[in-house]
């Protein structure tokens, strides 16, 4: 009786053709991070726990899988109740912590400011609902410094996730950015006391996702308690230049009694928002939104999100910004960085689902060479070969199947050209093209092929008729 | 107190420079199997523990790492002694085993013959010792048939092996080829009754690792009992022609008494050879070898290793063969195969161990654009703009340090080339480009970077004198 072939919950196992499709749009996200100079880094899947696990009790332990070998548990079940021990090892449930790790560990081989790129999976040991997975990509760019990192570095990163999905086509897209020194500077010079600042940047960073009387309704409420004219003061401050960076940095320059946090964090995002234009991404990508947040401790200054303009139910699809240090769990050195991250699994996953991602177009091969005499499947190596050569990917039907049976593979592996050459072309110093796309065929002269599979391969594809 | 910052034992972490070497031998693997039309698929880390271990107390049983969130490990940890389940989730140690279940699950949904290719890590929870990992890549093809499968698809995948380590560069290498089922005719031609086959071929797979006489005592002795002149006449057969294809076959084929199994077997791998051939693999790298018997159950014709001419003691690079029957435990669909397995971890490690693989030349970046005067940042936004939109991977240097450290940082990230331009060199509208291999300096006109750039990183790089 076999055993019923199936993949456990909360995983994103895809068909060739979808994987294809993902491997493409990895491959576009890899090519932008190389493309300015970010170096790649691997690490591995688990991680020692007491390593990955340096805060103890928080929200991620929850969330964490452990790892033991055979052997390891059964000694643990062996063990007397109350002995438990964690085990040894755990999945790594994001990219930052493996690559404070990586960085502390190997702090004296590497060249800072230290660039690095990790295209890899990541675990959380959720329970399965839809949209949320217990496995899946993150590709996340980095910029460490040692001791100090220029703020050029804040400016690159949009550019980076700018030529990215210029590239992906997923449609138009705008990058937003902000500085957290300076919404802090903001509540300070508007007289919000520094306790209050994570509830009212907790309600900053829903302007745009709820209405804006509800928001203002809270902050001068009974939790977060502000002057109801400072809550407007601020949200009018806030949102009042959405899409206009220019306009919302001049506003900035207008506010009363400025702290140092107000008018450095404004110098650093005038800065960011310059040195990211110089670098060629145009303003319509690109924007300052005073109303974005992001997490309350972690991020110190630039922060950047990124929307799909024609699906805002996303959310932010590419996130990140500038930290103080890294790994001060790790290593006494102060390691200040910049970076971002982007969720691949679930991005594609959703665009697969809108339709936005098409992946009944895509193949893996651009020619299929037909058998059509089992006498003749030396020159079917042949020609296969000569186009392999050339550069392309060629199969060779190998089996001695009908050829009806022959094109519904080629049509569901969506095969552009097949090559067909019986005894008749091949006496005739011919082989046919069959262009599956329009259904058109062209008998091409043997010496030559590659320059016509090649004319016909750019051609756009024409539905056959 | 900082956590000491380290990797468990058992796993490969590169630094920087390796792991772009090794990227770009992954990237070779992998463009080589596409350009066969091999469909990329990728499988989830874990897999349910009842799926993934069909036949229980195995020794991969004994080598399986369990996966379980925090959950599920409290829940054992509380259950009384004795109820002990293995936990739900395992980590694959292999790529063998997914294949099989994606098969048999997604059976319905794909093209056959299915050809795919699978490039991710494995697992086995092994005691740690030199050169056995615990993490390691796999690097698999297969090509999957329903109900049957051609033997053309046997002759393919030594082509696809050539491919790959023709362009990898690792210096001369061997794909040797034989097929079990002539093995086994071979033994029955013999006179030699099948439950000695098995003892028989483990002494076979010994042939070119241990001296022939001790193998010869081996078989003749208590253990195999084979009468003295059939175990001098197998060994004569097996060994005779070795490095000669074509007289190795013509010698198999003068063997009296042959049963069906060895005249099958002999015409399986003489088209297998011959079509090979024809596939444009040369006969220097490609040959018969009898002596390769591989393991016992699993591969039942072709079987395929791959050794490097100059590194014999690494064994069988790639190894490989044809199976009857990929996924029985799964489906009852028959599902027959022929595959092919490169370890890239382990191969890389000891090649880069052997300084075959040098990865002190290998750089991310093709230029460092220098930050000389900070009041430029916009004409080095510029200059890499251009550059990238070139497709070139260039870096902007973010600090404003001194030029000798931004030089330093150059040489470590073996870029090739800077660029520099200060105030004096924009007022003249040139660009100086240094080429930091050879340290010579270029005065290039500001329009004719890019060719110049491209002019230069084009050149053999001379070091400097």
């Amino acid at each position: 009786m076999p055993v019923q072939p199936r993949t456990p919950p909360g995983v994103l196992e895809l068909l060739p053709p979808q994987q294809l499709a993902f491997q493409r749009m990895l491959d576009t996200i890899r090519r932008g991070f190389e493309r300015f100079g970010f170096l790649p880094v691997e690490t591995p899947v688990f991680e020692l726990t007491d390593v990955l696990l340096t805060k103890s009790g928080g929200e991620t332990e929850k969330q964490v899988y452990f790892v033991q070998s055979t052997g390891a548990l059964k000694q643990a079940q062996a063990a007397p109740a109350g002995s438990d021990k964690p085990p040894e090892l755990a999945l790594r449930f994001d990219l930052t912590v493996p690559l404070a790790r990586y960085v502390a560990e190997h702090e004296h081989q590497l060249n800072f400011p230290f660039r690095r790129y990790q295209i890899q999976r990541v675990y959380r040991g959720e329970r399965a609902q839809k949209g949320r997975y217990r496995e899946f990509y993150q590709c996340d760019i980095d910029v460490i410094g040692k001791d100090t990192l220029a703020l050029a570095y804040d400016a690159e990163v949009p550019a980076v996730i700018d030529g990215i999905f210029a590239e992906l086509g997923f449609g138009k897209f705008t990058i937003r950015v902000n500085n957290r020194k300076l919404l802090r500077g903001l509540l300070e010079s508007l007289g919000i006391d520094e306790p209050r600042h994570a509830a009212v940047l907790h309600e900053v960073d829903r302007l745009g996702k709820q209405a804006r009387p509800e928001i203002e309704a809270r902050l001068a409420g009974d939790g977060v308690g502000l002057e109801p004219a400072v809550a407007t003061r601020l949200l009018d401050l806030l949102s009042a230049h959405a899409g206009d960076s220019r306009a919302a940095l001049a506003a900035l320059r207008e506010v009363a009694n400025p702290t140092e946090a107000l008018t450095g964090g404004l110098a650093e995002l005038q800065r960011v928002y310059e040195g990211t234009l110089a670098l060629g991404v145009p303003e319509s990508r690109f924007q300052i939104d005073l109303s974005i947040a992001r997490g309350l401790d972690y991020y110190t200054g630039t922060v950047y999100e990124t929307f799909l303009d024609d699906h805002p139910r996303l959310g932010s699809i590419c996130s990140g910004g500038r930290y103080e240090n890294l790994a001060g769990h790790y290593t006494k050195s102060k390691l200040p960085g910049v970076g971002i991250s982007i969720g691949a699994t679930r991005l594609f996953s959703q665009l697969l689902e809108m339709k936005v991602i098409d992946e009944t177009t895509v193949a893996i091969s651009d020619v299929l060479v037909l058998q059509v005499e089992p006498t003749l499947a030396a020159t079917y190596a042949e020609l296969a070969t000569e186009l392999r050569r050339a550069g392309l990917n060629v199969e060779v039907y190998g089996g001695e199947d009908k050829l009806a049976k022959q094109f519904k593979y080629a049509d569901r592996a969506k095969v552009p050209l097949a090559v067909i050459c019986g005894s008749r072309e091949r006496d005739a110093g011919i082989v046919k093209v069959k262009d599956l796309r329009s259904a058109t065929e062209h008998d091409v002269p043997r010496a030559g092929l590659v320059t016509r599979v090649r004319e016909l391969l750019a051609r756009p594809a024409t539905p056959a008729t």
